[in-house]
């Protein structure tokens, strides 16, 4: 076992201390595949630097999702401390509770900035521990998406009814049932069968991440419109979820490192989307896909939809109203932030551009 | 040595390995005053961070701007080694080369998630690295302010030729050039000085920070115009300077302790910074501050400006050259996701608020 340990350290290139014994051993179950280098590498990246910061001696195994366990059984697992932690987009869990999904981002909600804001400086990481400490968990960021888009459609959008009977991606989240209300049937789809889904007509609809990933599964093509923007205006977070004890017993030095170690990995998982993602749009164009605008009167009625789900989560869960009621309130703060500043000065800088 | 830095942990609340024994000991000089808790803080939660990750080995002590040296003769005590590292604004040293203020952030450049994806994913941590080897440095980011503001003016600014004669603030940076450009008079100013500057008339204007940090000072009630948006659309990057030997000295631990305590402390701080710049605006409406916009005709002529003095870099520096081609590609390419993803919807967004 300690070989194992050894082992791995020298493949993840670190120079372990020469007599590093591994004296905490981990397993971390992913809700990903191991072929999305994005998403899944997030923890990767959390686990070689737990590594080489404790010089070997906190070792985490990273599992695909699908390994140890279904990719979307991980809660469970780390609520019983059959694993010490999972690394997921709390929004897979919306059917147990709402207020799951506010950890993942919502729709019209905060973009990732504002959600690295909400978390780390606002009340968002303390009202997501709150709750999660009822399933025995502890939340840290754990990476964002960044930009997303509306995804792809066999016919054009060009009114709400364009909705109606539309077999539409199910994603497990509040968007199922803004589009249910919207007329849409969501139809769930594994990620890997989505391109041969639309192409046999299947689905009619689906959106799955943004551009890096929606190239990466080779959705181009397979339907013919591509919309922007995303109901999600700024990316999906998503989060390492931590078993209370497991996380309790660490040495006061091994909870400093995981706390750095998913800031880190929390950031550079944005960093890399942000860069990717307008990488992907060049590909996109080279490709003769043309980015297609939602009209105005379509988002409206989306964000009445979304309006309504979220005034019943109010009445279905007492956590979802609590947190979200903050969420809201810190939106309104950065929007007129970004008013003044930001957001008036990109569009200004981007009308400049040649 | 050895109990001053057990007890500097025993300080910070942490608790150390029991038998701790300082191994390193490096001091980090900061250009910032510790009165301010934002952009000093980021320094001191690096180095808590790397003390509690280390469990006490790795001791770094913080002293605040002028302690050690002079704020800006923290660049050549790096470079000397005569310290192992600073917390500084790499545009303090303009006069030196353009090239530094790159690391900063550029008028009408990069916002902080932009400059943060730059310099992670994009080219911008790699480029600015070679430009400090010939200073013998490695940087690493360290925070960002987040949004600022076009800051305080005695007269309201109607056309560009309200700046001919206008006494304002020096930055040191590239603002003072483009501000030279249009006739202004930059004047070099402490920032403890800056209200008092203002009052007294020695001073016509002065763009410090943001709304945290300028409601920090006094500057509301000094003058009576304060204006948006900034040139700087999403705020200024520090940078941890790192002499490059005693980096190289580091174990393979301790760098990678290195590496993501500096992560962790710059989200931290840009978080930190959207949430108070958000609390600080409703503190200066209840003032009775109204934040006044820049009309755009004078925005299009310091945006021209700063193109002709960033076109006049382009001839003194072959380093500001290379990279800030590389940054206006990454600017360009970061604006299109943006219209086609996440300003599109916060617009939308902002206008559905209640």
């Amino acid at each position: 076992m300690r070989n194992a340990g050894v082992a791995g350290v020298l493949a993840a290139g670190l120079a372990p201390a020469v007599h590093a014994q591994v004296a905490v051993r981990w397993r971390l179950a992913s809700s990903f595949p191991n072929s999305n280098a994005n998403l899944f590498g997030a923890a990767v990246a959390f686990a070689d630097a737990v590594r080489a910061m404790s010089g070997g001696r906190f070792d985490i195994s990273v599992h695909a999702g699908g390994e140890l366990m279904t990719p979307l059984g991980v809660l469970d697992a780390v609520q019983r401390g059959s694993i010490e932690m999972a690394h997921t987009l709390p929004s897979y869990f919306y059917a147990k509770d709402p207020a799951f999904a506010i950890g993942a981002g919502l729709p019209f909600g905060l973009d990732a900035a504002q959600t690295a804001a909400w978390m780390q400086a606002g009340n968002g990481r303390k009202l997501m521990n709150g709750f999660y400490a009822a399933y025995s968990m502890v939340g840290f960021d754990a990476g964002n998406t960044g930009v997303q888009m509306s995804g792809w459609y066999r016919r054009p959008i060009r009114g709400a009814g364009d909705f109606q009977q539309l077999k539409v991606r199910a994603t497990g989240g509040p968007m199922d049932a803004v589009m249910s209300r919207l007329g849409a049937a969501p139809q769930p789809v594994a990620a890997a069968d989505l391109r041969q889904a639309l192409a046999k007509r299947r689905i009619d609809a689906a959106e799955w991440l943004g551009p890096t990933d929606d190239l990466a599964l080779g959705l181009p093509g397979s339907v013919p419109y591509y919309y922007a923007p995303a109901w999600w205006p700024g990316g999906l977070n998503m989060s390492f979820l931590i078993n209370q004890k497991s996380l309790a017993t660490l040495s006061a030095e091994n909870k400093a490192i995981v706390d750095a170690a998913a800031a880190q990995a929390s950031a550079a998982m944005r960093a890399r989307y942000d860069v990717s993602n307008a990488a992907a749009l060049k590909d996109l164009a080279a490709r003769g896909v043309v980015v297609q605008t939602i009209p105005p009167a379509v988002i409206r009625a989306v964000f009445a939809a979304a309006r309504e789900v979220h005034d019943d989560n109010d009445q279905k869960s007492p956590e979802w109203k609590r947190i979200h009621a903050d969420y809201l309130g810190f939106q309104r703060a950065q929007l007129r932030l970004s008013r003044l500043g930001g957001s008036r000065m990109e569009a200004f800088v981007s009308r400049m551009q040649p």
